[in-house]
């Protein structure tokens, strides 16, 4: 719901929260943990506002807030956002509201919430909770049918994909924060035409643009969550880069699915943008004319009214070159999260309908994010057409799959008129060569 | 390596560890987490011998042992067993060691040790370790087969499978140890002939035969596990039971294989046997003639000559009438691992040639145990045909898949001339009614 914390005319006494196009503005407040950059600190909980952090630690030995506000912030000051997850919505709802306020031109607040600040440029940050599981799902009609033709080119979407919410497990030990570097996998490789495999370095290396969904409250194991309740689960999202070794997928994934194509890696920004500051955002979720509707668990009128989000995304790459010649990341996918087939409520309903219990700091995957066209496709195999069409690069430089070096930024936003600009920060990881046998 | 922890002429103090067809002889001293049970004291590790338990924080506050042995019965103290997981193998066999020579006949230290005994009967289990990665893997080739031509029949084993040993990530939160109970699971269902699916409660409820390898030291990312290295990793093997619900699995499971059709439920065993106590039942590991020999990153001589595990395994059912006829649960099925297509280290070797890391505590599943007979099938589905032959039970009950009250067992066991009898205790679990909607 919206309420006073959305309000657009809100400005902050932190001057770099109100810049034109700012991310971190008075409306977002998002959680990340972090430690000053070079110290052996441990890990704390933080608010993002302007190119500051409110130090979740500091905030609540200073004994600023009172009441659940309070109880939130000691939860979030630990080296995990997990104790703050489990609360639930009324106290992640309450922690905001008072830091709105504190933050807000003009605040009493103000010189005493000055000494909780650090500047984001002197931090590193850690993953937001500790992830017990991990669940990357696959919402986007359009990547399933481009995909699906390049994998089965007789049979690309299959008849499922309408009714399921379709999701596999992945893996939680090698997801790490941005700024992650890794290895260019090795794997088993299989050409059309030999008789067998090789083990060679993978040589169709590939993003997937995702969003990550934590959830915050779980439930009991036995005990499904009701579309109804589904979202006062989840804690908030970020910007996930879902890696993948396209030719170590084609040959592994029958009939189990992705598994070491994808578990090498796999990158999210740090800041966990609230279901709440999101709500400003919200669009009517529908399907085409002529699809089925949803089955009734997976159905309900505030799903149909405000199901969707408008969250902007994009692509940018940056080659090795480019960083040598001091060229920025260069922009090559923009697209929407509000082209998604299923919802963030209907993915939390599908996964417990068998009783299978979520966790504080759960993640789920919204699988790539690929819009209608081919331009707005969320991986380089569709961007490509299969390694086919290769992209040509500002530097003359040309891509089908990524090559070693190569900077691969995530970013994301929300705005519309009558709403604030709010936006998630930069997810980065970088590709290396692979090891030498 | 073959020890003196070995010989199978070692007796113990603990009588009951010297019965005739005993699991927990003196020389297997497998590890669990235990509490009183009724009580609310923390879980801490233990080891089993006999119908006893030595108790590890009771055994560290004694100060029996020294050096090594000393450092990992105080890391096995806590509530889950990870720290002493991440020592490694040399702190895991000075323990063992140790623990071998005080529970000897005559030992010195009987009296002492004696205060650190807690029955079996007294408690209650708990998960050996946090798990942050379940990873379930497919290598049975006999498995696949059935399997693969129930829900392939043009298409039965995949051309990958004798080359990749086949994985895919399972769902930590919801493994329970021995004497879970859960509600049969509802899902999307979809008749053949009919236009879509409905919700309901699964009609095809099964169980997989199946043991847990729990990895003790891990890697870092980036780094993988050579084969000559990657048993040093492996902590130790339970039993395992990954329930699966076959016509969830049958409508969900493309393209990105099983998810909700398993993650309702799967249940340990609490003892963990260690590498060490299973080295006298090695055999050697082969293919069939004419089938390709694995790559050589999944090869290596100590595999080839003594890579498999000659470990018995059976599956007992009781059904709610013959519980409360008192009638003890009766044998469905009886196979060996020795029939496994793909070892212990190759399923290491092959999860990490990535850069994946492995953690302390991280498990895997070997899937479904099935030997080369149909009577050696490790589920149901296989069993019976795909629902087609019911087994009739001892008292006239007929079954295709489980019904609501059934109880299954799993039961492992090693032996051989010349060694001593090594068992696995229990893996027990319970299918209770759907919850009414």
């Amino acid at each position: 719901m919206i309420n006073e914390t959305h309000d657009p005319a809100l400005r902050s006494w932190v001057a770099s929260a109100n810049a034109e196009g700012a991310d971190f503005t008075i409306q977002n407040l998002p959680f990340a943990t972090f430690r000053r950059r070079g110290t052996t600190d441990s890990l704390r909980g933080g608010v993002a506002i302007g190119d500051q952090i409110v130090d979740l630690a500091a905030l609540s030995a200073a004994g600023l807030l009172q009441g659940m506000a309070a109880t939130a912030a000691k939860a979030g000051a630990g080296s995990t956002l997990n104790p703050l997850m489990a609360l639930g919505a009324p106290a992640w709802s309450a922690l905001r509201l008072a830091l709105s306020r504190a933050l807000r031109d003009g605040a009493a607040e103000q010189s005493r919430l000055q000494a909780c600040l650090v500047p984001q440029a002197d931090v590193e940050y850690g993953l937001p909770a500790q992830i017990g599981d991990y669940t990357d799902f696959y919402t986007s009609v359009h990547h399933a049918t481009n995909i699906g033709k390049l994998f089965r080119p007789d049979n690309p979407l299959l008849p499922n994909y309408k009714w399921v919410p379709i999701g596999y497990h992945g893996r939680s030990s090698s997801i790490g924060i941005s700024g992650q570097r890794f290895r260019r996998p090795l794997g088993q490789l299989k050409a059309p035409d030999a008789e067998g495999p090789v083990l060679a370095p993978s040589k169709r290396m590939d993003i997937e643009l995702e969003l990550g969904i934590f959830i915050g409250t779980g439930n009991a194991q036995g005990e499904p969550i009701t579309m109804a309740e589904a979202e006062t689960h989840v804690f908030g999202i970020c910007l996930l880069n879902d890696w993948s070794a396209r030719d170590i997928q084609a040959w592994e994934y029958q009939p189990l699915g992705p598994f070491l194509s994808k578990s090498f890696a796999t990158t999210l920004s740090p800041w966990v943008v609230t279901m709440e500051a999101l709500a400003p955002y919200r669009v009517a979720f529908s399907r085409p004319d002529g699809d089925p509707q949803p089955l009734p668990y997976l159905d309900s009128p505030a799903n149909r009214e405000r199901g969707a989000l408008d969250i902007r995304l994009q692509v940018l790459l940056q080659s090795q070159r480019m960083r040598d010649a001091g060229q920025a990341p260069q922009k090559l996918i923009e697209t929407s999260y509000r082209h998604a087939y299923w919802t963030v409520a209907q993915m939390v309903t599908h996964h417990t309908i068998n009783g299978c219990n979520l966790q504080p700091g759960d993640l789920f995957g919204s699988g790539t994010l690929s819009g209608p066209t081919l331009d707005q496709a969320g991986a380089l195999i569709e961007l490509t057409q299969g390694g086919k069409q290769p992209i040509t690069l500002a530097n003359g430089e040309q891509r089908t799959f990524l090559e070693d070096g190569d900077t691969v930024v995530l970013r994301g936003w929300c705005e519309k008129p009558g709403a604030a600009h709010i936006g998630f920060g930069d997810c980065v990881g970088t590709l290396l060569p692979a090891a030498t046998a």
